[in-house]
């Protein structure tokens, strides 16, 4: 009776879910996409927000018929539990696709399949960081690989983007600070081709210099290659994995742009160790990657699915590249600076300083356009004067309109 | 040229990853599980040593048909990303489900779709723990769930189970004993239908105490209900969380034993405030789930499919446990105990204890049977002489083969 009494009690004291939360969780936040992305949520209005693909993109089709037309074992297979590092004959073709990139000599035993590149950034992180340790990113850089990153509170280190890619003079500068301090750069994050947001490709004499001061200093490199299979023209430069002759690189990418966000695969191009670690944290993560949507990626390389639709990829993507620059051109005020990208799916934009551009967006939804402000691909939240604008997603005709009100949008504020 | 010679030397050096990694890693440990599956990888065997269902209950004609029949409008917003949440009609859906399991008055809201119940638990270890903090598990209880708390580095306390499930005595004594060093449990990790690898149920007054002394002494319950759906007389006692008015239980469920593993697909029923952390996390973890395999499960549940396939898969488990006691009971020495599992898909075996269950599992392998040897399901590593028998996936002659040479090389070892 005196027990019921007090468990009465205790039923009704709310529970304090703070009280149980590890330390620093506190400091984890949102991803300014995701809250751009919310904002816009349900509303009719233009979305310059996301990083989405265009759905024209997807292979309905082609999907469908895989699925039509797969063996019964092999679908049997895709519904069972797989191994962690992903399905083999998947892995297979990702060592050979990547030669594409450049890549070359490496088997399915340097391969690791994520959930995303997303999945394969955060267990690299969790791999590799003590709190307090040192690494370099370049800024701007990607806003979900920097929140991954704070989850293991290293000191971040920017290097600014010019025109070729990283300030290779900034980076050797940072790195000789940094043991003059007597420190070390655990990892050195690049996103070296149609960079997001920057929109930027390093040019080939840069990455060498990046790995040679990556191997002078003994440094890792981490390389997301999102983009290195959409440049419009066809051509990349090689990936810096394909110089790496040490294994100091650890390449990642992704489906997410080749294929289909929806089947949350990436992968990892590593040496044998740097996967086996991989492996033994993904175990604890999630056990392994989706079969079902591996063995579909599969499929889309073996009939040449892929293959086939890069080109029409590229082509759609560079006429919307193409109509935002000159919408830009047309009615943005000229003191704006932006990027011409040569890749990818992100216009870069840089206002007068004094505009913030968390502001701008609140007016922009009210007139019906939607972007991302850019401080939150900053790692330390400048570039409050910044906003990152997507094309792949939005219609010919919404590039135009929503350019214009943006435009116009922005000379008001400037005035 | 001095320093391209430089350059040619560094290039020889091997990299020293272990100089790279955080503190800790090098005590990730492999799943006992994969361990084993390994051993038997390409191998004539019968194996015992997965936790996998038998392909016979996947729905392969339905699945086919969804993808066939899917409109196009649903077919390419599955290819597209989606809210880290998960799709809003399946958390609907689910919110629903989770009244087969007792538990009501939740919306959408209270769920969050996770890869698997696994990357749930290895979120929940990730945002509530700090190193050094005091848990209980069930011992024995999940290996992947206990490796995914390891890299939180927590002080383990074990509770033992009885035929009723935790041995709530035990249980209150070792809070007791917790507090009176001015410390305290985080959480409560417990699987309370058809424990695996116990094969116990909870019966339903340990399941109020166990609420009751959580709420007493201000403690989480995480509730894993992966076999919740699977009871073989389709009555398991309402889930812990049925019970919960303060948002005390954290409960986790999976579509791998309803529908297929392959699709990576669990879920989570909490407060909004557990909810919403955990969608922070998960962002950084891999931005969301398979927004595809998510449309296919959400199709499975709108048509009935996991309905009408649930009342099979559990009449075939349930054979398949028979068969297996049977076989036990003629062919193992009859000192050994064994669980007799209402549910699931394990037996859990102890032998005599002077038997290593690890040293058995060679010459097991050596004639042709695979098993997982217990002590990966203790948190001490102690159950050095217990074994975990699947019986889901090997076939009817399988178990009756594979348990007579297990009987016959147990008693060998006895004598």
């Amino acid at each position: 009776m005196e027990r019921n009494k007090r468990v009465k009690r205790e039923e009704k004291r709310e529970l304090d879910l703070d009280s149980f939360l590890a330390n620093g969780i506190e400091k984890m936040r949102a991803s300014d996409v995701r809250d751009a992305l919310k904002l816009v949520e349900g509303k009719k209005i233009i979305s310059f927000a996301g990083g989405l693909p265009d759905p024209e993109t997807f292979p309905h089709k082609e999907v469908k018929d895989i699925i039509r037309t797969l063996e019964h074992s092999d679908l049997s297979s895709s519904f069972q539990y797989g191994a962690t590092l992903g399905v083999i004959e998947l892995r297979k073709e990702l060592s050979k696709l990547v030669s594409k990139r450049g890549i070359v000599n490496v088997d399915e035993t340097n391969v690791l399949v994520s959930a995303g590149s997303q999945e394969a950034i955060y267990i690299l992180c969790f791999l590799l960081l003590n709190p307090g340790d040192d690494i370099i990113v370049e800024t701007p850089t990607y806003v979900a690989a920097l929140n991954a990153m704070r989850l293991r509170e290293p000191i971040f280190h920017g290097i600014p983007l010019r025109e070729d890619g990283m300030d290779m003079k900034e980076l050797e500068k940072t790195i000789k600070e940094v043991e003059a301090k007597g420190r070390r750069i655990k990892f050195i994050y690049t996103i070296p081709s149609s960079q997001n947001p920057g929109g930027i490709t390093m040019s080939m004499q840069n990455r060498k210099r990046l790995l040679e001061l990556a191997e002078e200093h003994n440094i890792l490199i981490i390389e997301d290659d999102a983009y290195g299979f959409l440049a419009f023209d066809g051509n990349a430069p090689d990936a810096i994995k394909s110089l790496d002759k040490t294994g100091r690189v650890i390449y990642t990418s992704t489906f997410s742009k080749i294929l289909a966000p929806g089947f949350r695969l990436g992968w990892v191009i590593a040496s044998n160790e740097v996967i086996s670690k991989m492996e033994l944290m993904k175990q604890s993560v999630d056990l392994h990657s989706s079969t079902f949507t591996q063995r579909i990626a599969l499929e889309t390389l073996r009939r040449g699915v892929i293959e086939r639709n890069m080109p029409r990829v590229r082509k759609l993507y560079k006429e919307k590249r193409d109509v935002m620059i000159k919408s830009i051109e047309e009615w943005f005020p000229k003191d704006v600076k932006y990027s011409i990208p040569d890749g990818g799916m992100f216009i870069f934009v840089w206002l007068k300083p004094e505009i913030n551009a968390r502001d701008l967006l609140k007016s922009a939804v009210e007139r019906g356009v939607a972007f991302v402000p850019g401080s939150g691909f900053y790692h330390d939240d400048s570039g409050k004067n910044t906003m990152r604008l997507n094309f792949s997603k939005p219609s010919v005709e919404e590039i135009k309109k929503g350019i214009k009100i943006l435009g116009l949008l922005i000379k008001e504020k400037t005035n």
